[in-house]
């Protein structure tokens, strides 16, 4: 039996009347505001070269973990899924991987993929059945249909989706010639770039010897010293800056910083460099880059970004298969109190940084996180990250967070994504859940209903502007030009 | 004044109407389907004698350690509700214990045990006022008439309680002789056992010796030799096979697993049985054990379940007066991350092994055990366990796992009691929460009602059936016959 | 635009028709109850002199951590709101920086601040109108006006706010000099002392050697020798009990106890007060400490609270240029299974002892602190504190630990408070979530209406009042008169 599609308009809201009422105006007010995209993952090179996508399995199925991780976990092979291996092994071809994934899709019933595709198939796509083993070849044909027409190119569909800005992601080893090249292309589409150093600052990163070689190269430094290391950050930055870049991003297993000394930190580099380090080596000096960046930040005006508390890789077989961001990395307990303590001793009351921390540990919200946010003028939240990115995800980072550091020490919405069609459908449920938590509060008289429109704006517009200062007519300050 | 009971047919559904319209739609459909009871506590003995159960307090209160630690926290002792201890104390007569009972019933108010307790009072028993003080002694005398007729007898309760499958759990040193005399009686009630070597496993617990020595004259096998000691295992997990058993079970302090090489672990088992060891010892041995199930169950077929993080015996003085299992054991901090890696490094991928995980650390939920059975093949998530098994315990479960690792990667419901009585009240519980959890994503219109209805038959009858291998005709593999 | 401010009746009710029906009948029948205040942080000395309040600045604003907090983390200079600096900082006047919150009260939205302050300035003061940057003036204004008259002294609020007893808290280096100058003046309002002994336990405080000196002359004892220093303590312990107190309170970064040996703890104690501890000594006398109070309740009845988990003065600027208790305080990880033993194993049975416990840490609720209260004689469970006294925050307190440990070994709602005239406010708003929260509990039928309206009245004057001892003619025992 083949089912409708239908995205209903109340979805997302509680069904008790009068909040859902509530909800609904609420919404009406956001729903169509442009979308600010303030941290992603999606390729430069899509709104450069404004090529098609491919097909449905190689657009929307192989790249997105969230959904063969699921499948994965049910014992579906990678390889039938298209996801890319490093060997020379036989991958399904994209019809019969979209099949495989049709007809497992009861997996994902409860899952936030579920509203994000539906979505994209509804209104990116016009589908109006639902997905199902006995649809698959008509997504498949209307998928690969339309992804073949210019209405469904890159460019036209960032400015059909009203992104008024869209951050990449890059490292210091990047070229961002994509960046430069849309940039030079006249396109109006505001594509920046973000300083993302892991490679050069996580010394057990598998790549670390190679980006580091390509960091030399890019900016004329000695990076293997420490002031010439150092220097070489500050000027990819100002290029980073050049191409767009407010902030810069930093994924670590832990949120630990540290404040060496000038002598301390110049030793630490140098067992670093030299290869023969512990991994507590590896991670204090981490630790000491974090606070490094937040003093290049008051330099040159950078927002910071923490993204701690993921163990990458966990899975060893998938990752010598696969390789990294295979869908086996796995949140770990975070701490912060401790961790922030040495960067927030030397920064941490400074009006002019700003840090934005985020967590894969939910048990931080209301004990660490938000008594953190609401006191130290340099710190914000970012929104519910990856695994709670979600309905749920979202309720209880509001509801966990709000009446410690209120509103106002949060930052909108990030969709984090390299799922570039999925982006609307991301905002639309964050500002429908952010709307129906809202709107409980009204209801229950704990928040007047104007003031819920305010806060409804801010979440969805006005704060990710102002966090990552994408509302300033110039670009951040310089702190050199290399 | 004495209150009519009433379970109302609503109980446990959101007051919301719409909320509640869906779920007693999706209710109705599992509400009398048969109990799958897979992981459980009670005495074999029940079935193969058949003997009548004694009076009201002998059953219901003296073995159930929620109703005496709450009634114990309170300030009254033991001894008065009848709880055994190991000295020749003095106790209440029965009927005192029960008035106790009866007299202090409003320290349940809100918890699962008045669920329970209310369930089979009213459902079992037919009894029609509520218990109190002034219905102490018609409760007791009720239920002690009743009790005394052939109604009331286990086998008769099992077959009125329409269980299709009841697993009990059973140690290595155990006979089974009470399930050889369930087979052997022609009765057709399917009690099975399950593995649970924690005896001859934990070298910190108290009967270890003697339970190894039970375990070498079931098998023959010389256990003080590593190689003897692993046969012997192989050869036990094959008449627990041939006692039914589809699983193993195993209540470890923590979730460590390890993966020695033959010469480390040898060595180990050699300091463990020689009883000089560290407290390290003993958890490292423990953690290699379950590496060597998950070995045993690729051979056997059993599908192994992981029931960490129980601070054992916390009350020096109960322990000293009562001994184990006498409400004293706490819950306390338990990690999977690390955990887990060697038994996932070593079979983390292999489709043929099943390992069901469970926690009494809701903060794992979400942040570790619902992104791992999201991506490992081998995981499957218990269900809300021991002091979660309660509606507010089961909400967090679904509102915490469901978003990542989806329905199909948990395994329905387990009752986990030893309150015979208390099933078919539990498994009621465990179908009107999740029922009510699938009506708030239908009214939310995150899933349709068609789906939800699927879901809801799926985690009420197939998904333990499946997970536990109980919809098999013939049981596991064997891995030897002895 | 001015806004009127209304307090609608049914604030903190859920929407949905049927709880909120039930939640206004439970709650009108608690709402009129006195106030039990048994923990908290008011000033003796407003009591005692009955001096009137200053302006609105000075008695809501530059005292109040939660406000102050609130706004420093969003760039408002401390200096500015009248908040006491250690140096000679020039300070805003009281009406620029009332004008200052007053332009900010946005960014409050969400928080419990709101509600507190509206309480205030609506059922206090009877204002009428919402506060914000242009009716600020007005604001202080009237509140200015009406603090001149007599009928805003301290006394009279007292007498108005029906408060039933109110505790503050002192130190064993204060003289009680204010609770002795109450009880002289023939006032009949019982304002009482609690014992907190932290500034002679903690070696670490800052002002450790001036507090053991005024410990020492209050006492007449050789407080540097072991013997000499726990006598103090009885002794001081017995002019707290004259001066009305029924409780001590402990407020240290871990929940460690000790149970050392005489020896030890003798030993322990000359390095402490030698001046030459490493801080894992500190910590360990802090623990040892714990046990030597429960051994003196033991002996004089006073109720035992313990305080966990916070961080204190994270900021280090702050907190050499304002001092301690300047919202800088961080709440991290608190462990209670393990930390608790030693005093549980020392005195956990024993029926006369009795310790309330308190988190920062919220995943210890269901983990650890429902199942310790839910079997242990001694063991009460503190209300939602500080950062969790919110609506949110005691609602995950009751839906994570009654059905493990019930309501009743719950003690009812502690204000906590040095804002005086938020007492009403503080426990308006605990009664209603109370409120609610049974209601949604009768609504899905699993307690029975008359029992709610006794648990209504258990949770908001039966319990605070007897788990403090304040239902009590005489005083607590007294262990010898000095």
């Amino acid at each position: 039996m083949v089912k409708p599609l239908i995205l209903d308009e109340d979805r997302l809201f509680p069904a008790e009347a009068s909040v859902r009422s509530v909800a609904r105006r609420l919404f009406a007010s956001v729903r169509d505001l442009p979308i600010i995209s303030p941290h992603g993952h999606t390729d430069p090179r899509w709104f450069a070269a404004n090529a098609p996508f491919p097909d449905a399995a190689d657009l929307l199925l192989a790249p997105d973990h969230y959904l063969y991780r699921m499948l994965y976990s049910q014992g579906v092979p990678l390889d039938r899924l298209r996801v890319p291996g490093k060997g020379p092994a036989e991958r399904a071809d994209p019809r019969q991987a979209w099949r495989l994934f049709a007809s497992n899709y009861r997996l994902f019933r409860g899952t936030p993929s579920t509203l994000w595709l539906n979505h994209v198939f509804a209104q990116v796509f016009g589908i109006e059945v639902a997905l199902s083993e006995q649809t698959a070849d008509h997504y498949f044909d209307v998928i690969g249909d339309k992804l073949r027409t210019d209405a469904f190119r890159p460019r036209a569909l960032f400015d059909r989706f009203r992104i008024e800005a869209l951050a990449t992601t890059e490292s210091p080893s990047d070229s961002l010639e994509h960046h430069q090249a849309i940039r030079e292309s006249g396109w109006s589409g505001r594509v920046i770039t973000a300083y993302r150093p892991d490679p050069v600052v996580d010394a057990e990163h598998e790549d670390f010897a190679s980006a580091m070689e390509r960091f030399a190269s890019f900016t004329g430094e000695d990076v293997h010293s420490w002031q010439g290391y150092l220097k070489a950050h500050r000027i990819r930055r100002s290029h980073f800056i050049e191409a767009g870049a407010t902030s810069s991003d930093h994924g670590h297993p832990t949120a630990a910083t540290a404040d060496l000394s000038d002598l301390e930190a110049e030793s630490l580099f140098q067992r670093i460099v030299g290869g023969s380090f512990t991994p507590a080596e590896a991670e204090l000096f981490r630790a000491q880059m974090l606070t490094e960046m937040a003093r290049m930040s008051l330099e040159d005006g950078l927002v910071m970004q923490i993204h701690p508390g993921s163990f990458r890789n966990h899975n060893r077989l998938i990752h010598q298969q696969y390789g990294r961001d295979k869908g086996a990395d796995i949140p770990q307990p975070t701490e912060y109190v401790r961790a922030l303590k040495p960067l927030l001793d030397r920064f941490g009351n400074d009006p002019l940084l700003s840090v934005i921390v985020f967590t894969l540990d939910e048990t931080s919200y209301s004990r660490e996180l938000a008594p953190l946010a609401g006191h130290y003028p340099v710190l914000r939240l970012g929104p519910a990250w990856w695994f709670h990115d979600s309905p749920e995800g979202m309720r209880r980072f509001r509801e966990q967070t709000t009446e410690t550091a209120g509103f106002y020490n949060t930052v909108g919405f990030n969709d984090d994504t390299r799922a570039f069609l999925s982006i609307p459908a991301r905002h639309d449920v964050a500002r429908r859940v952010d709307c129906a938590f809202l709107a409980r509060l009204v209801t229950e008289h704990r928040l007047d209903e104007d003031e819920a429109h305010e806060v409804a704006l801010d979440l969805a517009y006005n704060l990710p502007k102002q966090a990552y200062k994408l509302d300033r007519a110039e670009p951040p300050r310089l702190a050199l030009s290399a």
